[in-house]
């Protein structure tokens, strides 16, 4: 048994985490989370949710009344989001292409929801015409499909989603975790109802608390369901029509009343990821996130230069490449986790091994919110480069850098 | 709108919140969490959850091998267990005794569980008796209560549960969100199989984990409703025999496993909020659970004399009071709301109203954490005498403070 006594000081190495998530943050985060506390309705604190209501409305792209943060890890987002839209027995059209679209079926199973799916193999996306014609057939109530899927390293383009949601009546949720903050988000654009996210990725904080932004038509469908719990319950409080919602802690009606000028007493908002999540909102628009978007895209355009000037071969559809994560393929004959390993061990440098179909195929490096950097993916290529060679790889030597080097400054 | 470039960096008052909690974070757990972040699966990360489950034994008073974090605020880990425990249509005792007894029997209905209650009004608890005469009749599959209820600042007995529910072949459930850190938590020797906590009561930390510890008879129980999701399950993964549980977040197998040297990637760890959960635990073993206690009952001690030396009547019965918050009745003719507007805007001090039918008629003082020190009690105890006598209420001046200080020597 280990002798709690015995633990000392939080004291981690200090790791580049260039894998697909988490990433290091932004010290300026990490400072902004050591403000003190403030009491629940205190005026400055709700101010502050206030404040954070309105940083991320230009994150995702939106004027969405309704633009928040669900108390939890980013898939607590998707939970919420699935289960305060979809009634038990409804459908849902499942856009699916990866890892996470596996989790989005998984989480309609557990509540009660049918659900049809529209594929891409692994390393593609689904084409817009293909979701229009299962959504045509299926006449779903949700379509619900990931941005960027760090398990592929595709995003999934979703111009003229909102578009055929509206044609067969069903709202349409995004599952933005990967991206939000890193590559453009438009809710309002795509006619994306929910999108949910997280900070982990490309926001650059910790993970911990899941920004969220509803429609106004998405929240009327979700007040049919209101139900004030007991022992809050105003008098002569009435509930909605529909059926109430299977959680109370994924409650989008309640946490939409804790968030309004109601301030219904729901849970007790993790106040130090608020700041946090208010701080990542304030850096990413100062910024701005043209200019976020753009440095996202030369990192990402950097690392693919220089795995390919290695030798390297990318996984994946160049066309749909997310620009924050690059899947390239383990050589033959080289042990994926023993480069790792030395990565870590040599150059305290991480990056991702991959899931499902790709476990020992593929390593995924990302480049995301602080760790999008130059210096960063430059130092993760030589390490690299040094790490196969000292595994007997034949890479051809000083290509990487130059080739990432000249790639980033083509596209900023 | 508010235009978010205008925010400017946080800056919360220093306020001193002694109210049923949040509370000020001890210092410590701030800047344990300003440390940089880990991969998930770095060996510093898992070696940093391996030493939060040891930690955490102790505070649970507990062996239990399954002894961790849930990712959200309190009532997070109150739905996690109780939607992985107990099967729909299955029925549960609940223990009701306030607002949270409430919470509990909310939750069960929207999971699909039958739920009896035994009562007892707000202000007293229920008696062992009671509980066990209807976990006689009632036959339940878990019993389900609340440790200390803030609401009304009772804390119910649990010597001898366990017993009961083995007499009747239930489990027993304990939410232990106020009291986890304060007051004695005693898992093995109650005989409560699952409890869950918060950071943002006695543990002195923000809202946004909860600490969880689960006997190895419900983790057992638990785990025959193993179903690994889609994109991570292994080959040949077998499901358990019981019905899958309803919510992917809040799946405690999975979870287990995740936390297990299996290492199931079923979330991304709240890495920033297990390190503040870490120092949290850390300066409660350090200052020794029992001196711990000692410094909380003191502090009520010395609360609830200051208050009744002014002249103030307190709630609720005083052989089950929290020793970690106070509710005083508000005296007749005075404005509760203005009295706490002036503590907070003279004072900077923060204190609590009320919920349900105590609203308008009690206030609630706390005391807990890293604020249940002799010097808050009495600047808290001073300010609100000078508060009443600013509002015209007569009250004996100069009492006050004495009072609390003879009890704050007598208890420790």
């Amino acid at each position: 048994m280990l002798d709690p006594l015995l633990f000392g000081e939080i004291d981690p190495p200090q790791r580049l985490l260039m894998g697909p998530g988490p990433v290091n943050a932004h010290p300026r985060v990490l400072r902004a989370m050591s403000a003190d506390l403030l009491g629940q309705f205190d005026p400055e604190m709700t101010a502050y949710m206030n404040q954070v209501m309105a940083l991320y409305r230009p994150v995702f792209g939106t004027q969405n009344r309704w633009t928040m943060l669900i108390d939890g890890t980013a898939r607590a987002g998707i939970e919420a989001a699935l289960v305060s839209l979809v009634l038990p027995g409804e459908t849902v059209l499942v856009v699916n292409f990866g890892r996470f679209g596996l989790l989005l079926q998984e989480i309609l199973t557990r509540i009660g929801a049918r659900f049809e799916t529209v594929d891409a193999p692994w390393g593609e996306v689904v084409p817009m015409d293909a979701i229009r014609t299962a959504a045509l057939r299926i006449r779903p109530r949700v379509i619900a499909t990931v941005h960027g899927d760090t398990s592929t390293t595709m995003a999934q383009p979703l111009d003229g989603i909102g578009s055929i949601a509206r044609e067969v009546g069903a709202f349409v949720y995004v599952d933005a975790t990967a991206t939000l903050g890193g590559m453009e988000i438009a809710a309002d654009r795509w006619g994306a109802d929910v999108i949910t996210g997280g900070l982990q990725k490309c926001l650059g904080g910790p993970s911990g608390t899941a920004p969220i932004t509803i429609s106004d038509a998405a929240a009327e469908h979700i007040f049919t369901r209101r139900h004030d719990e007991k022992g809050i319950r105003a008098a002569g409080a009435v509930d909605g029509p529909a059926a109430r919602i299977a959680s109370n802690y994924f409650d989008l009606a309640m946490i939409m009343d804790y968030w309004s000028e109601k301030r219904l007493n729901h849970h007790t908002e993790a106040t130090t990821m608020l700041y946090g999540a208010r701080e990542c909102a304030r850096i990413a628009l100062a910024e701005g996130l043209p200019a976020r978007f753009a440095r996202h895209k030369a990192a990402g355009a950097a690392m693919s230069a220089g795995l390919r000037a290695m030798g390297l071969t990318l996984f994946g559809e160049d066309a749909h490449r997310m620009t924050n994560v690059t899947g390239v393929y383990i050589p033959a004959g080289v042990d994926g986790e023993s480069v790792r390993a030395m990565m870590r061990e040599a150059f305290e440098i991480e990056i991702g091994t991959a899931f499902g179909p790709l476990v020992g195929k593929v390593w995924r490096l990302g480049a995301m919110g602080y760790n999008a950097m130059k210096h960063k993916v430059l130092l993760t290529l030589a390490a690299l480069e040094a790490t196969l060679q000292a595994h007997g790889h034949a890479v051809p030597l000083g290509e990487a850098v130059p080739a990432a080097l000249a790639a980033w400054d083509a596209t900023v």
